[in-house]
């Protein structure tokens, strides 16, 4: 298995992807070969930093980096010499089997839909995040960002995409969908949602339980969230700040530092045709290791070839 | 000054709403005068508890009941001598100067549109609610429940509304008002929240500061956050749930103690004419003290006459 990893994307690149790329290979198998994409000169002298071991580390040169805020289609367009440009390159040529950044997520989606392509029936691609259960386990929701605006044919697409990854990545035989929604009937919440609850409770590819309300998120209710990605990303960043606060405040709890970023690393996007991970932009090694790790289980799980399969009606 | 409160309504009604008026009234100013309405002979009983002082308290009798479930239209037309319908009355008439109610929501907004009714220029009335700021104080978020759906123009009447009520109840002089959305830059966002930005960024009765994201939503950047009663309504619980989850695992901490609801107790109607105060479902005793505090503290500082004024055109 080959994980190609740009180096450039990120905060704190290339020194923390490089770091965070080293820890992933010594926790990783032997078989799992990381390729960082980025100026071979930079990354070469980062790896030669004695504490390292180099074995299961490659690169591929790409002289050119788009910037943290740089506009993500013209970047890419012009930039064909970029780390990012060139990781999907290489994803969509079969070279690798995923490709991650902590990267520009612009330019992230958009390499995801020019390059490897949403699938065959995908209506949206979209981002993806595990979050926590406060009586432990973990659950999807999506989208977290990459559709602000959704139709309900949309969502209902998403639950289909969230339940064949809670499947292969969580492990979760028969994962209960759930729509995020401001009341628990299903003539409640606004337009979009009243609608996405007429097509998620007749879809048969998915285990749809029902609205669920802001308290109830982080229960045992269901185990992929539904909503679309301005929701989703008030309630990624919201949590993620939570954690921040009281991480502050001297509060440490098991539920709590689950929110942290780092422990996660990384969010999938779902629909197109290879497997790529984004990671946080403030990535650090340890969320720069995580967000590989989350590569390598897509790989293993065979989530693309499923969720091909899913959209052929075949049984999820 | 004459408070009314709905005795019956509420999940731990009446027991809970008599004790907590009982309790507010030893805590407040002797020329605050208290009104229970719901059924006479239920409330007095309650009241004859010797424990309790009742000098401040009175009784209107209201012979019917609106429940929790009821279809709020539909009740409020047929039950005439429900306490909602009562208090409203009250309101309406001028008898009394806010009413507050922990029972059905939906009747409280019915009631509120259809008897005092909205303001001469408001577009949808809103229900408002604090939250707490991390290095302290608090601010104002709306719309957290009322409005699932909102057009540009009713985001930005919000603002105008919050701002005045931060003013007026929060004493805070030139409030800063963010638009809740999911990136920093002006075009970010869905659709309505694009178009909000342009209207609030040229309102001059307002100070808007910009956008502010899931992570910043308890910095101090802002006083006043406005969105869709969908977004909101995600926000409050999900907050109110945390308190929750880290209160059952004993957790307790000052910032966190700010989102249990009994802390603030009730979330006023904006935009209508009178002072109507919403309780949660759930509220206990020390939660309905606390909503009649915020509604003599609305009387107090005058906030409907000051709304009128800001509505006429006037300077805020």
């Amino acid at each position: 298995m080959k994980i190609a990893i740009d180096a450039m994307g990120g905060d704190f690149a290339p020194e923390a992807i490089v770091e965070g790329t080293l820890l992933a290979g010594e926790a990783l198998p032997a078989d799992v070969e990381l390729i960082l994409v980025g100026q071979e000169d930079v990354i070469q002298a980062l790896l030669h930093v004695p504490a390292f071991s180099t074995s299961v580390v490659e690169v591929i040169h790409a002289p050119e980096i788009i910037a943290m805020a740089e506009h993500p289609t013209k970047a890419l367009t012009q930039k064909t010499r970029s780390s990012i440009a060139i990781g999907f390159h290489l994803l969509k040529e079969g070279k690798v089997d995923a490709f991650c950044s902590a990267g520009n997520t612009g330019a992230m989606m958009v390499g995801s839909m020019f390059s490897v392509k949403p699938l065959e029936g995908i209506l949206r691609p979209t981002i993806a995040s595990f979050y926590p259960k406060q009586d432990g386990g973990h659950g999807v929701i999506l989208d977290v960002g990459a559709n602000a605006d959704c139709k309900p044919e949309v969502l209902d697409q998403f639950a289909e995409l969230g339940s064949v990854y809670a499947k292969s990545v969580l492990n979760i035989a028969n994962p209960r969908v759930g729509l995020v929604n401001i009341g628990e009937e299903e003539q409640k919440g606004n337009l979009i949602s009243q609608q996405a609850h007429q097509l998620l409770k007749v879809n048969k590819k998915i285990n749809f339980i029902g609205n669920i309300e802001g308290r109830d998120l982080f229960t045992d209710k269901a185990d992929v969230l539904i909503c679309d990605g301005f929701t989703g990303n008030i309630i990624l960043k919201m949590s993620e700040s939570f954690y921040d606060i009281f991480h502050r405040r001297g509060i440490e709890d098991s539920f709590l530092s689950e929110f942290n970023y780092e422990a996660i690393g990384g969010s999938p996007i779902l629909g197109v045709n290879g497997n790529v991970v984004i990671g946080h932009g403030i990535s650090s090694p340890l969320a720069v290791k995580n967000m590989i790790s989350l590569a390598v289980k897509m790989v293993e799980s065979k989530v693309l070839t499923k969720i091909k399969q899913a959209l052929e009606n075949k049984s999820v």
